[in-house]
């Protein structure tokens, strides 16, 4: 049945907000947009006092990192990884990562994010849960490296190119692929450039971390900036997407900008892990797309793309020195269309013959009183809970914020004993 | 009758948790935890699955901004004020005030905050919203004197002194008052040293805007100073309260350490203002009671307290440049029984004898999942709409998300009313 979502006030990809009906035909794309009248065959979703919005986008994360939300907090970066982050990873079965990543799944679909890239590990099982949760995603095996011998780096290669092959239009086509070096400077070159070429026959995009912290700045230790090094093997491309870039030189925002390289700023994890202060506004008026992204659970804590774009808004200010920069309708963009572009994926824009991936937001709260500026509400004051419906390529996945493709219950009780359970085995 | 709040956990003030019901007396105060017995006379408040904290203390803030929520963000400092916030402001009347904090009462009741400090004008009318909405306050008369004439300049010092006399106790004893100038460098010093006595004469502390931006640096143009300035004033004192305290040299922190001058941070509106990065490990390391504010509504945009904290937490690491840096536990001794300090306010603490302002969190959500650590999810993964009950002064003002003192819609459909007028007035 075609899906008719009436009643409500939507936001056109130029920001403008108008009161308008969207229907959606049953292939799960856009068909009208307008004052529509409900016929027998339309399967009504009220938005009666909301806001329609594109679903949201989460540009970089590891799902599955849910099950460490809140395990080892308020550590420096280096200790955390060793001490923490990593010995629990190693007991992370791949009955623990669909674990992890359904319970992402509830947290994003409450919060209206649609669409989110994924870079970790046991990824046929994160596709599984993708394709039962009706989400859409561009997922890729992550590959490290360092402190691997030539065998076992060349296998960690071989398995990120065979999935990346493999799963690309799974899920009916939710799915798509990408091949995914961890970053510069834990892959070696030779492992980097078998990557590159990997992707270019495959037609998939190269995603990585870039210039997170100051520890990326000299990737194979002759002192050439990442930027450059990234340029020359061919990681830098109009199809791939870097995750952070916080530490960036003029030279690396123009090369960026030049190759048509997106990035998608994590602003909650760089201030956590006391990172930095990403160049956002400097990278926006390179013209570099600019996305947004949770990154993992461990250092956010949370999947809320609201607060993801709250925090975009208000640490850029910091990074500029200026209350005008990073606006409001700038995060709106980075976290719908920014972010469908920097992906490759559809979706990001309520458009007729885009596809239905769709947030309806409920503005009745106090919290978003008086209507001044819808937009500066998305990005300042909303927050995930003011999500009433998702719909994703035109499926509903909530609907008057119940879940209609997952049990949270079910699926909080087993998130939580396995997550004991990692925890107990590597301590 | 004594209220029982049942079969929750509980989080003491050395913040571990435990399973424990707590009873509150008829005249408010917590007079029994552990595994209580429920008995005929009790009413009991159903904890389960959930986290019983102290109230939140909101310890700066202008209740009645919210009616300026979203009307000009993303703009600097300065043309902010002059051209938006100030012209607005002059077209507020004493029933605009009282809808707008109407309106922050919901949001701060629904969100847990149980206790706040208020700087604005119109204070009768404030006072009035906190009798019938049942939170409690310190309120002040907010003096600026740059701009107006002799006469002008000490009619707002005399309505100050008044006001801090005549309301000191109201609302059942919930309504304090505090003397409040605006900033050092906004009230000249013939007011400030009037303003310095009065408070000693009526017993009430001094609050007052404090380093927020680098305008504030030289507050009598003599190149003294604030902190000097401030203590050789006698603004200074282990009564007061600062608010912001962002741009503070090595001196300044020593004098609020040494006078035991409290300070609260408001992270969210230091980065929307782009004012800075305040230095919050080192006030802290310093001995300085350090609590937590959102400011007005239009530099946050919101007064949920768990924004706060996780600002707080996020950006702090960002100043110290250290990952370590204001950890979870910080936060929310800083949003809970330092906040009560610094105002000089009953509460924060659950424990016996304590007067009960409390918040019920819900900890069933994706998000809070797993359990590895509920101080680091108060911190970092919850959010206002977690609260299921906030009990101030014993009475329960929220009740499974429903609130008992205010009627929601009635509320904003004024404010929204009163809001949009004002605007309309002052364009």
């Amino acid at each position: 049945m075609p899906l008719l979502v009436t009643g409500g006030r939507i936001l056109r990809p130029d920001h403008t907000v108008e009161r308008a009906d969207v229907r959606i035909d049953t292939d799960g794309y856009i068909d009208a947009i307008g004052d529509l009248e409900q016929t027998e065959r339309d399967q009504p979703l009220d938005a009666e006092g909301s806001l329609v919005t594109p679903g949201l986008v989460n540009g970089h994360g590891h799902a599955a990192m849910t099950l460490l939300r809140g395990y080892a907090d308020d550590k420096p970066l280096d200790a955390w990884l060793q001490e923490d982050i990593w010995p629990t990873e190693a007991e992370l079965g791949p009955e623990d990562i669909a674990a992890g990543a359904r319970l992402a799944a509830v947290e994003m679909i409450r919060s209206g994010t649609t669409a989110f890239a994924d870079m970790y590990f046991h990824v046929p099982e994160l596709v599984d849960v993708i394709d039962e949760t009706g989400l859409r995603a561009r997922v890729g095996h992550g590959v490290v490296t360092v402190g691997k011998d030539e065998e076992a780096a060349a296998a960690d290669v071989d398995e990120a190119l065979d999935i990346a092959a493999e799963y690309d239009g799974a899920a009916d086509g939710r799915v798509r692929t990408a091949v995914m070096p961890h970053a510069p400077h834990t892959v070696d070159t030779e492992s980097l450039e078998r990557l590159v070429a990997g992707a270019d026959e495959r037609d998939v995009p190269l995603h990585f971390h870039f210039n997170e912290t100051e520890s990326y700045l000299d990737p194979d230790g002759t002192g050439e900036r990442p930027g450059a090094y990234a340029d020359r093997l061919g990681l830098l491309d109009d199809s791939s997407w870097a995750a952070h870039g916080v530490h960036l030189t003029g030279d690396e925002i123009d090369r960026l900008a030049d190759t048509g390289t997106a990035v998608v700023h994590c602003p909650a994890s760089n201030m956590k892990l006391a990172s930095g202060l990403a160049p956002v506004e400097r990278l926006r008026e390179a013209g570099v797309t600019v996305a947004l992204g949770t990154d993992g659970a461990a250092s956010n804590n949370d999947l809320d793309m609201f607060d993801e774009m709250r925090d975009a808004a208000m640490v850029g200010k910091l990074a500029a020195d200026d209350a005008s920069a990073v606006p409001a309708s700038a995060v709106v963009e980075m976290a719908t269309r920014a972010g469908a572009d920097a992906l490759g994926l559809p979706g990001g824009r309520i458009a007729e013959g885009e596809p239905a991936d769709l947030a309806v937001v409920d503005l009745s709260g106090a919290h978003l009183t008086p209507e001044h500026d819808l937009v500066s509400h998305l990005a300042y004051a909303a927050r995930g809970s003011d999500v009433r419906h998702t719909v994703c390529d035109g499926e509903v996945l909530l609907r008057d914020g119940e879940l209609l493709t997952l049990d949270p219950a079910a699926v909080k009780r087993e998130a939580d004993e396995r997550a004991r359970e990692a925890v107990e085995r590597a301590s």
